[in-house]
């Protein structure tokens, strides 16, 4: 087998519309999410954004794409539907596809699992912790017990998805809440991950662990 | 608790556009669906056809139908987007659907699903035993074992859904296939049957058992 | 359907061996457990405990329980390995089952399960706000959201058990963890539920919303 | 990673007790599968009988192993209790275990269920048509959607198991039958998998697909 090929997706809207997102994120945060990916052997990283040509999802990126990661938060609505239903069809032939954060709200996610996937929210800035709760799943894998993210923005239940195949991580928000935070679906010949971790105002994607996370999710969406 | 509300929708083409259907179902493969709710108390029981005003899917009908059974077939690119969109809304809300026979292919049943719902089939109209996998799950409630339907088209794996949340019936085929036939999942409020028996040729929904697995289905999804 | 017909079971050691606990539950626990099961109607409900002629698991009280609830923490050792057996056999049969607390460790809970049980756990007497994950859940009805108990025991993950084939209940503790709190399982022809709430130093089962999960829990776990 | 050490387990019963067995599997039942195992590379494997001191389960064995595969049918009841809590607690602590055929009603095999794993049998030797139905499971990799032994054992359901975190493959029994076949569980840090074939008077393990399936469990089991 030859690496794994792997699109990280970003609307990138943060990074030229306000002025922290640039500062925490010079390489944009789909920049440092490769960077990610690229601590470790084996993956093979590119990136996308919606400013690029045809939203940066033609049909060559997406052909050649065993996982495609994706960030979009304020400009869901302009991906064009045909190109969801394309990344949606790459899923069911088997490209793995991996929903950071605010994608729950996403086109391509919310087609993949069937559900309006709404959730609470907050902007508190105060302390996560996420708990292994399966602590043997691969994407688990080098976590000891917890991870812990002094700042962060609060994702509380109910969170409107099918309940997933396999629960991951549940994470406890300072302000009173919990989240079903890392969560596995298959759906057709492709797997979705979904992982909640990554405002783009704090340096989650900075965090070791939180990258750690990434790569194994990657590498259990892309096993066939 | 009152009455739950079902409203039995079927494209109901082959009723105008073959000679067999008729003869096998005189009052419409709805009236028969329909017969078999009623045989018991505790349902109230409409239908609704593609023929109808709005194709039989207007908010008043929806926002009245706490269990909405589909059938359909040959037709289900004329059920238009927005109405697809308002079903799916209406199961979210809470709204139970029981998907039938052919509804795989539904236009409802994919969006829901967030899969492609394709499978193997094959008319020989040789038997079918479906055998209980879940006997104390409510669908199967009154069925002793198995089911035998002397004549059935076949449907085989691999069915393209997300693995049920709950299995119940797989049946054997004479052919040689399998498949995973009383299929239960959750779309945020709402609960999802999908039930294969039920070809359009064969009087499928006047054999007792077949009958009681409907009025316990739709039970089940009306259940909150 | 007759009544259900439920037996609270109580290893009944604390209300003998501690100040506080008989202060807190006069009636013992079962006794208090027994009350919120009698609060609506279509529940028979009697208590049974480990002082009780063989350990009040006779086969004249198995035979006669619709659903065992299991109330144990310092006497699990004491409930003889036949009579273990023979609950099990009973929920293999159809008895529901309703663990509470740290029942997580009784013999016929780990029995059920296949698995260890452990988990982590600290007096602290601290808050916990109990989600819902699973709005639509029977045995979440009538709760709006969450519970909130202003001071419990906590009780963290990892927890050892099989994944549930529900989960419904997810808990944020003030010190920090999260817990797979309302837990689901089908074994043989019986229902199990596992709910952690209950420590035996506070008011816990005087709670409202705990007494109603608790009536929930019976009515889902007697379902056939 | 080095690799995965397995051992396979047999009772060893049919091989000194039977004129067929010897003839069909001439190094044992248990030599049969260990050559499969053998046939690429990856795994070490050793075997073990119920005739080795210990049963074959000593701890030095157990401690050594990181996938047992287990094949019993009329010695269940020989293997001592505290060696199937031992082989219990291994899997917890993340020992891989494979159930093959008439192990559902092994100790071990009970004891990680945590239920009866009863099903109906019939010696009739006729076919069976394994499907898959989660195509891209690691188990069913190279697996062209479905095995055809040509004479087989019938089992049926209802089989008493927990449902199966993952369900791989339904047979097709050409007396008509289905059944789980290929199930996925997990028990603390340990994955479990059952799979059904392996009739001791038919040269089941000889098939080449099935060789395959029993590296691709082997491989799954010992993922960690």
């Amino acid at each position: 087998m030859g690496n794994v090929r792997v699109t990280v997706w970003n609307e990138c809207w943060h990074e030229h519309n306000t002025e922290i997102v640039p500062k925490i994120y010079p390489d944009g945060i789909h920049g440092a999410i490769a960077a990610a990916l690229r601590e470790e052997g084996g993956l093979e990283v590119r990136t996308a954004t919606l400013r690029d040509p045809e939203c940066g999802l033609s049909d060559a990126v997406l052909t050649a794409t065993d996982v495609l990661v994706w960030w979009g938060h304020m400009r869901h609505h302009e991906v064009p539907d045909d190109k969801v239903e394309r990344v949606v069809g790459r899923v069911w032939e088997g490209m793995g596809f991996v929903g950071l954060h605010s994608a729950h709200y996403s086109k391509p996610f919310q087609r993949l699992m069937g559900t309006q996937c709404g959730l609470k929210w907050r902007v508190d800035n105060k302390k996560e912790i996420l708990w292994v709760v399966d602590p043997t799943h691969p994407i688990a894998a080098g976590i000891n017990e917890k991870i812990e993210l002094p700042q962060t923005e609060m994702y509380g239940e109910w969170f409107q998805i099918p309940a997933p195949d396999e629960l991951v991580f549940i994470p406890w928000f300072e302000g009173g809440e919990v989240f079903r935070s890392g969560c596995c679906w298959k759906r057709g010949k492709g797997r979705v991950f979904y992982f909640r971790p990554g405002h783009e105002t704090l340096p989650i994607y900075h965090h070791s662990d939180v990258r750690r996370v990434l790569r194994n999710a990657v590498r259990w969406a892309a096993s066939r």
